[in-house]
């Protein structure tokens, strides 16, 4: 594999390559050419292989992709068959949402336990995972090798308990809480889950819809007006 | 304003803007030069530029973009000031953080009632937000204009709702299910919320930080053994 630096909007794009891939391989597509592969994704095939390019050479001029072993690639720049580990904090709304509902494991992460303050959740067990107290955090630290920490945290106490986390040799964050963790240039890896810049992007295409009928309409009005 | 197409990677950067520049003025920052901009948002002036082209000219040379201005233009863009009007269906874990801690108005969109099957929750209020009965929706969304439907119910439901919802006259759906709602093509617009892309960005840069640092120590072991 080539060593390349990828830019950050090709790693952006790879997740979304990836389940794509998934979701081939699940209906028997064992290759597929960047023509197709950019369809399902609404990606140009020159893009596809531009980003694809950037980590080395898949798929032969004509023959397409084959699914798996893109998939397989794919899943390895991600970082997927690394083993890494992670804990929970905050077992409210969104916390238990991805005790519930989130499966970890299948994006190669294993979540070893969850953290709170509630006495009335702490010892109870959500999909296998344990709820310890807040108040052992920084032994269970002491005592686990973790690589992410998923902040789901009420946002008041947000910023104290990322300090806590990061003081306990925690690197990576996987903030829900929107609030800004870190100084631009920390060594601390934050990736902070923005649920608005969703919303706004479908917002975009809502208006850009309305402004489409606006004038097919205004089209139509003159047409007849003409007639 | 100058109507072109805008790419879907430019709307996408779009809400990242939005956030940054409210930043930037809760700071009292009234001005900025695309460089400082790309310099908290990690991007090029010329990609700051260059997006900014697609939508007409803000900002002069020499002088930066006027914040204020350049925030107003961009949320006019995403459609924040269409007045959209959304529902929330499914008052789980998901839909549940989304009320208690989501604030829509914050980005336009005005959250009108929510809709649940679980007899418990039906006449209860979060937020100032109604749940009403399941059964009620399709009489509901034929008295009242809704743009947006946020889907936040358990997976093995999602399809039917959904259809459900498409029947009732919903054009867009918000979806938290991870369940591929529509069909390529389809006219429903349908923005899927991801959490496992983002967790995979976060493992990317992960392992690229360990093979930076594999790479310094192999750096240094071959340093110590020539001396």
């Amino acid at each position: 594999m080539k060593k390349l630096k990828i830019s950050n909007n090709v790693i952006r794009r790879l997740p979304r390559y990836l389940r794509k891939l998934d979701e081939l391989a699940e209906n028997g597509v064992t290759r597929i050419s960047s023509f197709d592969l950019g369809q399902h994704l609404g990606f140009t095939p020159s893009q596809i292989r531009q980003d694809f390019s950037c980590f080395g050479e898949f798929g032969q001029q004509g023959y397409g992709y084959n699914v798996a072993e893109l998939r397989h690639e794919i899943g390895t720049i991600l970082g997927m068959d690394r083993g890494l580990s992670a804990i929970l904090i905050g077992c409210g709304n969104i916390g238990r949402a991805m005790l519930d509902n989130f499966c970890f494991s299948n994006w190669g992460v294993t979540l070893k336990a969850a953290f709170d303050v509630n006495s009335e959740i702490i010892g109870s067990n959500f999909n296998g995972i344990t709820v310890f107290s807040m108040e052992n955090l920084a032994e269970y630290l002491t005592n686990n090798k973790i690589d992410i920490a998923v902040l789901t945290v009420p946002k008041e106490v947000a910023k104290n308990v990322a300090q806590n986390l990061i003081d306990s040799g925690i690197g990576a964050i996987w903030n829900f809480t929107n609030v800004e963790l870190t100084e631009p240039n920390s060594p601390i890896l934050v990736e902070n889950v923005h649920f608005s810049d969703s919303l706004l992007s479908l917002s975009y295409y809502i208006t850009e819809r309305q402004n489409d009928e606006a004038a097919r309409l205004a089209r139509l009005a003159k047409a007849n007006s003409v007639k």
